[in-house]
């Protein structure tokens, strides 16, 4: 019925997101040949959710020119806990789902290969492949955002671990009796640096009295702080927005420390949304900060990147697993 | 000339430590079939602490029954920084080596093929093959002797990175501003948890006038602490030693946490001599500060054991670990 096969044939990589799905189909050399977006409405029954997800997918190989039956297979990065052999989301808070089988309802409605994965780690594959870590074989993403992921590649894959939950680095213990965390835990690693970290911390000592450019801007309100303002007042040289950035920088440092220490890497690759925002400036202080945490030889063999593929990791890192997956079976 | 090619026979494998030199024939299976042991005498030039090696090796044959060409291939774990690919020690400070091409002039003193690998790797890959670990694929070993050493077991093979020093956990950053490592940091896991931190700290809580029963035992010379003593210390409830283990069961129990969030192994196995010495009201607190350390999810995938194969890791590991080379030839 398909081209599982054949080697030759495009696969359909999608990110799957708690506001927005996306679609690709993609080449064997990573070539994004059509796309295609819709938004998720997690709002709704998971069979509405994932119903658009074959809409998204259709959309994408429509745009393409191609049909169903050119396609090789489908991967998926999605959120939250979930098993890449059943194929079943064990829970996603942001999409509200808990048990759902995701591979089995796609696989019925589209009758090819379907992979599903954690977003993270295909984010991570697909910046070894054609992104920022293109030509190397180990890599360690670290994605800053509200919270903190990460994704681990050795030898050129994916690897998933016991549980299929590797590289939870967020998770990871950083500061002794630090802030609790979403987990229960206290001072776990996105519980001093990931964004919601950064601006509770920029809450507190402005509430404390601290002078800060982003009172005026806010308006008092700081849940609206975005990585851009936050990128906009450290280029202002806002002393107080500076100040807990260097300490996030020196977090994120010990964090890529730990990960050189541990791993041994060719690169660490640094992406969302914090990242993305933040100039070279920040960067450059995070890898000053990694030196001084980091065993000195495995420092030098560890290059400190900042990702490249932007929204596209997810789609085109989807896209690579379901072809390493096809090619294992 | 030899049986290289011959899956079904024994390899030797070699522990080359700073003071002995352990070597046996191995199996397919795991199963001993000869040993032979000699001093290192790491303070005669590099030549001949080889030649020595090799008398090993020859000695574990004879002892065999068998003969140097019905051996398929070497093994050796060694310390230091080395390049399994060269198979040259860069350093090793326990044996006085640098830039030594170990691999080579064995290769040429016993003509067959010869594999160098990391002593606490090949370690690790011993227990995981048919030590604690037996039948799991994914695996962390963490060795607590006079300093702290790491192994990883991905997929059931040693995973080494990018320059081949993966797994050096010893020097992942522990404690801010804590105390300076013999790798010019601060603060490094085994600077705070390996048996001289043990006694480091121990030794200056005494001078400061803590009792211990320790002043008694050594007349004052710490330097005399060894794992054994401490152990006893520790079970007779010397209220000192108990502080200090107990901190430095919380610091290994924080590095379980983090292999354990990065990595979802299946076990973390805890070896090398201060474990080895210690009850296991010892394993028992680390697992408990482990739980406390990890995200809870990946905590439950994985078991905390204790290294069962002692000192004949080395030499079934570094068997592994040439087998393992030998078959992906």
């Amino acid at each position: 019925m398909n081209n599982a096969t054949d080697t030759k044939a495009p696969v359909v990589g999608v990110d799957l997101g708690g506001t927005k799905i996306l679609a690709a189909v993609v080449d064997p050399s990573g070539q994004i040949l059509a796309r295609c977006k819709k938004k998720t409405r997690a709002e709704k029954p998971h069979q509405e959710v994932i119903a658009r997800i074959a809409e998204c997918v259709r959309g994408a190989i429509t745009e393409s020119g191609l049909t169903l039956d050119r396609i090789a297979g489908l991967g998926i990065g999605a959120p939250g806990a979930l098993n890449p052999q059943t194929g079943i989301i064990h829970l996603a808070p942001n999409l509200h789902w808990e048990e759902v089988p995701l591979q089995q309802i796609l696989h019925k409605e589209l009758g090819i290969p379907v992979y599903i994965g954690n977003d993270v780690n295909v984010g991570t594959l697909g910046e070894c492949r054609v992104g920022a870590g293109v030509g190397m074989k180990n890599i360690v993403g670290i994605f800053i955002g509200t919270g903190i992921g990460g994704g681990l590649v050795f030898d050129g894959k994916v690897y998933e671990g016991a549980g299929f939950m590797a590289g939870e680095i967020g998770h990871i213990p950083m500061k002794n009796k630090g802030p609790v965390c979403g987990c229960g835990n206290r001072g776990c690693f996105e519980a001093v640096a990931g964004r919601l970290a950064i601006v509770r911390s920029i809450q507190k000592k402005a509430e404390k009295g601290k002078e800060t450019m982003l009172t005026r801007e806010l308006n008092g309100d700081f849940s609206r702080i975005k990585s851009r303002l936050l990128a906009t007042a450290w280029k202002e040289k806002d002393p107080l927005t500076v100040k807990v950035l260097k300490k996030a920088a020196r977090y994120i440092g010990r964090g890529v420390g730990v990960v050189i220490g541990l791993l041994n890497p060719e690169a660490v690759i640094l992406g969302g949304g914090v990242i993305e925002a933040m100039d070279d400036a920040f960067l450059d202080a995070i890898r000053s900060y990694s030196e001084k945490y980091s065993f000195a030889p495995m420092f030098r063999d560890c290059r400190i990147l900042r990702a490249r593929l932007g929204d596209d990791a997810g789609i085109l890192g989807a896209a690579f697993y379901a072809r390493d997956r096809l090619l294992q079976k």
